[in-house]
């Protein structure tokens, strides 16, 4: 049996996702995998940095969390204000980085993931700005240290599809991929299919909690754009910018757009794209980069993907096409991909 | 550089299709992945087995068979009549088997491979003999010689289903399988919804080579089942016998079923299916297998999958469906299955 000793940062939606995963698939794990899985720490904004050599009991610190009392309250642990120096000075096998997406610098997640790779900690991470800013750094960093960083869950929530490419699909030259990654303005696009108007839909999207107050980075496409960055980087090798993405949103889509694409048996989807100019894999070839509405034929396998399911087309040489459909987002679909991650990193993949 | 030395038994369109892959790729090799493959024996049912210790030179070996003259041609080769002796005298790293598939006794590959594996050799195969009808046999074989088998190309050929599933879900528990896993039928049946009747879309698909003249190993289902029968051993660990799946092939089905069924806003698939019927992942649940015509509505990821496309949709506790659509035949398709069976075992996937 393979001891791993996890540290997690940032205890939200998706941390506690986990934690409840490792905690129901404990017995599994060990069984399937050979895999004893211990939490020995915890980090979340409330509480600052808890640590316990031997393990936190997992129950008890998802009870503390959805009672918002402080994670300190759990018996036996250590405690830090600052993770970052929590993380310093305890370390463990894998950093599972969740706190949330922060597309202008990635703080506080690219620190947690810079610290723990210099302490030759495997990370797997949910969180998409490192990722989207700065994966060339990161990479780098882990090489030079000789650990993984994975990141299945910052694209497609746990759909396997970084790993389906990397890993299911070695050896092929990949020159494009074409998805819907955003399940917000696909559940919006969806509902103007319907009969809504954008801002009825955006409204409906709000009160499931699918979108957040504040949209923008969903309805104007920056979400989608990360996970743009975080594709180039993962299947092409290729540092972009924000900036070279070229990005249109869905809020100037009207009811009758979507309405006349469907009488042309056309669906209007928000596709994030990636595509070798050249048309073929030489490391020379311009990376075009695009968020965007588009009006999709029927026959298209990206046009039926409706609600917030998301979707990746992926074109290879020796492949032709080849399409994964599944869950964006949710509690346990991000986990399952944090879990998949952690796996991988055991396993010794790279 | 990792040095891996290959053997392939079966030059037919497969063997050939992976070798001018390893021709065509392997500089890409050498860069992306640090591996050196190189080719030490072929055979085939016309010329036995040849041998080189140096490498094969693969682009002559492809025009010998091209021009069905005997591979014993090639320079400096040693020669065995009876493949069985050449790689129980030769050997290498791994074994890619790639003979037909035989669903009476899955010979000769079986044979080749339980020869390979006691060698300690991985073994890749895209047969589907062996996986159908022996897998626990030489699944505990493989495990006892500590070496990798692994079998992506035998469902859906090199779209990756067998890794995304074992690998990239790693840790979810999967509670059902449906797909369109047989490319002939898939053809017929979207011809007939074209208007065709059985007879005519059975001919179309013959004059395209994508049905045999004797189409009953596609047309009754028993392609499915073997597909089936794989992916109940791989994916839920349960050794089933061709006679636990439920089959009904589609050679009854008529143009006036499938043209009501579109009418009704369905489509006819011919879908192989495995389904826990607990519901969960106990292990003593039962699992049913079935391969049938179904009306699926449009609403349904594997509805709109035609031609020769085949499909998998997978259930599992944390990502309610994912499915996944790609080619499920081809000379390169294959190879690719075969290729990335490869990589993973020079990673130490297992």
């Amino acid at each position: 049996m393979k001891r791993l000793r996890l540290s997690i940062t940032g205890f939200g939606t998706v941390g506690q996702g986990l934690a409840e995963l490792l905690s129901t698939k404990h017995a599994l794990l060990q069984q399937e995998y050979n895999l004893d899985i211990i939490l020995v720490s915890v980090a979340n904004a409330r509480s600052g940095f808890i640590y316990r050599e031997n393990g936190l009991d997992i129950p008890a610190i998802l009870e503390l969390a959805a009672a918002r009392r402080s994670l300190t309250a759990h018996p036996g642990v250590t405690h830090w204000e600052n993770p970052l120096e929590g993380l310093r000075t305890t370390g463990g096998d894998i950093l599972v980085e969740a706190t949330p997406t922060n597309l202008h610098d990635a703080e506080p997640g690219i620190s947690h993931i810079r610290i723990a790779i210099s302490k030759g900690m495997h990370v797997v991470t949910a969180n998409k700005g490192p990722g989207a800013l700065a994966a060339d750094e990161l990479f780098a960093l882990a090489r030079q240290h000789g650990v993984q960083l994975r990141m299945e869950s910052t694209v497609m929530a746990g759909t396997p599809v970084i790993s389906t490419i990397r890993e299911g699909m070695a050896g092929a030259s990949v020159h494009a991929l074409r998805g819907i990654l955003n399940g917000t303005t696909n559940y919006i696009l969806t509902a103007m299919a319907a009969g809504q108007s954008y801002g009825e839909a955006l409204a409906d999207a709000q009160a499931r909690g699918y979108a957040e107050t504040d949209p923008t980075a969903d309805v104007e496409g920056f979400d989608a754009v990360a996970k743009t960055l975080i594709l180039a980087a993962l299947i092409f090798g290729r540092s972009l910018k924000p900036g070279d993405v070229i990005r249109q949103g869905v809020t100037t889509i009207t009811r009758e757009q979507v309405q006349q694409a469907i009488e042309q048996d056309n669906r209007i989807k928000l596709v994030a794209s990636l595509r070798l100019l050249a048309g073929d894999a030489r490391q020379e070839a311009a990376l075009e980069a695009r968020v965007a509405p588009v009006a999709l034929p029927l026959s298209d396998p990206l046009a039926r993907v409706d609600g917030v399911m998301n979707a990746l087309t992926v074109s290879a040489d020796t492949l032709s096409e080849v399409t994964i459909i599944g869950p964006g987002a949710g509690r346990a679909a991000t986990g399952q991909g944090l879990l998949a991650d952690i796996i991988a990193c055991a396993r010794g993949q790279v």
